[in-house]
């Protein structure tokens, strides 16, 4: 592994975590008024044909950072569609 | 282009693209208590790191497309600190 990937890496851990603070404020507030369920309902299918253009081309990277994606993005829909609810 | 690059062509600009709803709607309600900006700070540093990546790269659609998601990532954060000192 050479400087490139792990500036790669880095960047693709940044990316896939920064959903992760959005989750605990929503969680703790159980407030989503303000929040775009269009943003993260066009994010998280974005990253399911990610994870499906990972599985052509055979690229583990792609997958697993994808998939960690995919399901971090899916519970932020969840939690928009049922605390919308309430 | 083959079918695999158009899904892959696909997958980015739904991510890409999927912050629109989000700004629209804090441009209209001007309310942004609810987001994180930690959130958008976090990808936003994310973004120009995968910038950096395809520079050093020298990977034309790694600069294209996370340059726009980094600009349109970049006006949401604006927006949370204008809107929160509001």
């Amino acid at each position: 592994m050479n400087y490139t990937d792990i500036i790669g890496l880095f960047a693709g851990i940044c990316v896939t975590i920064s959903v992760v603070p959005q989750i605990i404020k929503v969680w703790k507030t159980k407030k989503v008024k303000q929040i775009s369920l269009k943003t993260f309902g066009i994010l998280t299918f974005g990253l399911l044909i990610w994870i499906i253009y990972g599985i052509i081309k055979n690229d583990l990277p792609i997958i697993i950072t994808n998939c960690v994606s995919f399901c971090l993005n899916l519970i932020m829909v969840y939690f928009i569609i049922y605390y919308e609810k309430e």
